[in-house]
């Protein structure tokens, strides 16, 4: 199925906060990569960049979401260990195809946030709540309680965010791995 | 002891990407924050913004690395827990007293690095080291072997990265004491 020209401008926001950031990624730039026509994003984006990197954050958020719901699909013995290596795949994958250009865009963008809200924040904080809140519903499921459940999807998170880091700084998949073999006595229930 | 021009605007430079980024930074605001005189930054710096952000990311390493090594003092009864906590309490701090305006530099660095080394990869790799090196150090003083004290610390600095994410993102240091209580069973040695 092809992607409309605003699916796509979505898609290459995304693409291009993880790679640069925020501040280093410009409409023009998005428009581009997207292969969209130059007149169509005030038409579909009248609230502006912010609008467009927005929308490309949940859009972050809800792929990082639907990824971690699929874990009962891959193993017929679930443990919260299996679920971040499970959370580290794709990024190992990632890196491996297509090199160590694109990061996480939550991340970038949080990065260059500065300490005041900015109309992008509410965005930001949603596409990582819907993140969290995914992984922590397949650690219930697991039959942790629920607050245990977030403050391991809080850790999980967390390490993976600075394991990408680290790969990406050393164009190097070694810290993912270090990661999932160091953090798994923590994720016992 | 009142520090030079130059070392203000090294100091500026630091802070000023881990509130803005890399990408967000110009040497403008540097000069600016530093109260330097303007003429100052080409003889200071003749290679430029990329020599100015690399000499502030190598500080910003060393003073995580010293802050590391300070680990010894503040307790007779080191253990690889308590050097993590002891890793995160600058954090709580600068967020109580400060607000959460400012990130970690090499998170922000790295967020904006794009997949091809560029002539600051080497420094922000080299902050990165020195940190990681100072941890596994304090790990090794404590009897960890060299390999596991590296591995662990790979995994300490990635998970604070990840929970300073979190918290400046919601404005709350609770993701930081989280990442402290749940990372806890991982650091037995």
């Amino acid at each position: 199925m092809e992607r409309s020209p605003r699916e796509r401008m979505v898609y290459s926001a995304a693409q291009l906060v993880r790679a640069r950031g925020l501040a280093g990624t410009g409409v023009r730039e998005i428009v581009e990569h997207a292969n969209a026509p130059r007149g169509s994003f005030q038409h579909y984006f009248p609230g502006g960049k912010d609008q467009l990197v927005g929308e490309a954050l949940l859009w972050a958020g809800d792929f990082a979401a639907k990824w971690a719901a699929r874990y009962p699909e891959t193993t017929s013995d679930p443990t919260p260990s299996g679920l971040f290596a499970h959370m580290v795949e794709p990024w190992k994958e990632e890196f491996a195809k297509r090199g160590y250009e694109r990061g996480c865009p939550v991340m970038a963008s949080v990065a260059d946030l500065g300490g005041t809200d900015t109309p992008l924040t509410g965005q930001i904080r949603a596409a990582l709540n819907r993140w969290e809140q995914a992984v922590a519903e397949e650690l219930v499921r697991m039959g942790i309680p629920v607050p245990r459940a977030h403050h391991l999807a809080i850790l999980m998170i967390s390490t993976l965010e600075g394991a990408i880091m680290f790969a990406r700084l050393h164009h190097d998949v070694t810290p993912l791995n270090t990661a999932v073999a160091t953090l798994s006595p923590a994720l016992t229930s």
